[in-house]
């Protein structure tokens, strides 16, 4: 009964020995495709960074740019400002022209219309931030520190020449790189690209993701849970659908369209679970299981360059399989590093925590003050864990878990 | 010439005294409105947090709650689940047919088709994740402990009773809070609720933000910055547009429609600045400047019940008063508790930072491992030093800065 002797990683966590998981679950030679020996986490890891690269640009405005990612550096054609301009609201005017000026003697000015230029001697012209000095200005008064009455403008403060201006080429010289490749760009990178007059950016192409729900429809808890995480991934959802049976599941896996695609369920063994049979039938198995818990069942491959996942259909095993593995590749295609956008907390554990040799664990904890409170780690059952939990530690392979009072890191679980 | 009691503010930082800004600029008693005093920047916190509530709620599908803020508490109507659940793809059976099972010595179940109830002795049925167990089942059978041969199972382990399930009410039971009012649903709880049957969610409607841009346009730098920053604060954009004069500006305050009002530019006092007028004659001005820097001349009043904030043209500053104050608002009004989204690091600073006493200051750093370098503290005019900068350091109206090596908390500049 070969099929039996990869049977024992789903019974108790408790009843596992310390062995590496893929040497216990080593069996005769020639009796067991490779495709299910439950992989260390950190091999299947290496592989979907291996198998995951930045997508190509695409040209996008600017008001559309915000959080994507920049698909080439940046660096300014001309200086900027290309001429000394205003740095604030103000009035433009020769700074020689103050001298003597304070709140007690305000000296009278000019008042040139805006744009106006050159100005003539003793005239002051309106500016706004931005906007670059005219001709006979070398200052910009503050419009705090002039008062207009009438045609006249009284300026109450004696100004340095290039006060409250830019500089030419003060706040990037040309050619000089300011945004790197790779950069996720931030309101004020727009800002900045918006004064050197750019008005359409490359940025690298959303991934868009495939979801098929095997054994379920788009409105199952996987479907749901999947779908929230995916705006933070930085991905568009291609389809979202239920595939019933191998052969609808194949004729999917093989469309080209998708840059990933996950299978929500149908990744064990079983008659009704049709997704590795599928898999492996329209592209290749690359793992056939990972040893980490919840999300042992997860099985990783390819349709041509397409990588694809079969995630658990037990919710808390699907969220911490996308997790570990599509939300990396997901951030990867997107131009990102794949690690994960989660804040972080440092804690103490309340309580031990124990957790099985060989197996990746995720142990979910409730915060409360410099306190995490171990929710569960080796029951990978209920959902409900991950709702209460503020957030979760990973427990490596490696250990047994953490005694009472541990400093460990806490992931936050966060939408965005 | 009273109007420039008021004017020394803007002049260059280190030429400023220690005494609190309020006093500082204190006019004659009837020579100045209340308007023009620099107002404490934590006086206008406390005024935006009093003059903004969580909006009224709004029915949204589940597929469309990811990220938004729930407008009540829920808790199960029912126990969750509400029957003895499958907490995995398997085969439901009886234990106690299972005894004696092993990898060894399979024992075979005759396989009913899926959904099939009641099951008969000797009979085992697929079941999904979450289905709910067919009468005569009370254990599942994991894909991977058995295989099918046929139209029978071999099941290659023992199970106890309740394995692979979960109980009625195991993951809540009815009526127990679960999801507290004011929570931001995570992908976790969107499964968790479609677990529970439920369709639309209760959610509070996001903020209509109206921007209106004096003096530039809606691809201006300020415009494409506040733009950038909305989505982050759950906001939608109800208009952006120019508005030219201050008629046309106040015409637009008192339109209905808006949640928060933004005006970028024309907020001094000159002529081509018409903001502070147009709000003293639609509404009221209650703050007409604020003792920080960058954005000093921030000032923050209401049209009616509706806030309106008129921030600094000049990028640098109006990046700065949103997120003190607008970002704040918009997070309030959205169901948050205003706090910032900003992850935080802990580091060292590289040099001394001089800050001015009696004004907020933000000073940008660049870090590096566990050092944070200062880029710009009391220069506020240059825009690239936020576009250089990873994060800022708030520095308080009560400090005069903090020498090298002093520890920092460092908020981070990020867009999401």
């Amino acid at each position: 009964m070969p099929n039996h002797h990869r049977a024992t990683l789903r019974r108790e966590a408790n009843t596992m020995t310390g062995s590496e998981p893929d040497r216990e679950h080593a069996s005769p030679p020639g009796a067991e495709p490779a495709s299910c020996v439950r992989a260390r986490p950190e091999q299947a890891v290496a592989w979907v960074e291996a198998n995951t690269a930045s997508l190509p640009a695409e040209s996008v405005a600017l008001a559309d740019a915000g959080g994507r990612t920049l698909a080439s550096a940046w660096a300014a054609p001309s200086d900027l400002p290309r001429l000394a301009a205003a740095a604030d609201d103000g009035y433009a005017l020769s700074a020689a022209a103050t001298v003597g000026a304070s709140d007690y003697n305000p000296l009278p000015f000019r008042l040139a219309p805006a744009r106006a230029a050159p100005l003539g001697p003793g005239e002051a012209a309106p500016v706004h931030s931005g906007e670059p000095l005219p001709a006979g200005a070398d200052a910009v008064v503050a419009v705090e520190d002039a008062s207009v009455r009438g045609e006249l403008l009284e300026v109450g403060a004696a100004v340095a020449v290039g006060a409250n201006t830019i500089g030419a080429g003060e706040e990037t010289a040309r050619g000089q790189p300011l945004l790197e490749s790779g950069r996720r760009l931030r309101a004020q990178d727009l800002a900045l690209l918006a004064l050197a007059g750019v008005e359409r950016v490359d940025v690298v192409r959303r991934p868009r993701l495939r979801l098929l729900l095997a054994g379920a429809g788009p409105a199952s808890p996987d479907a749901l849970m999947v779908r929230g995480l995916l705006q933070r991934d930085g991905a568009e959802l291609e389809a979202c659908e239920a595939v019933t049976d191998a052969e609808a599941l194949e004729n999917r896996l093989r469309e080209p369209g998708a840059d990933l695609i996950l299978v929500c369920g149908g990744s064990g063994d079983g008659t009704n679970d049709f997704g590795a049979a599928a898999l492996a039938r329209s592209g290749r198995m690359q793992f056939g299981g990972i040893a980490m818990n919840p999300g042992e069942t997860t099985r990783l491959g390819q349709v041509d360059a397409t990588p694809v996942m079969l995630l658990p259909g037990a919710p808390l095993a699907c969220l911490y399989a996308y997790e570990w593995f599509a939300g990396r590749a997901l951030r990867r295609l997107a131009g990102g590093s794949g690690e994960w956008p989660y804040g972080t907390r440092r804690a103490l554990l309340s309580r031990k925590v124990a957790s099985t040799l060989g197996r990746l664990e995720f142990c979910r904890v409730r915060l409360d003050g410099d306190k995490a409170e171990p929710l569960a780690v080796t029951d990978g059952r209920l959902l409900s864990s991950a709702v209460r939990a503020d957030g979760f530690v990973p427990i490596a392979p490696s250990s047994e878990g953490h005694p009472e009072q541990t400093e460990v890191t806490v992931w936050l679980h966060t939408i965005t």
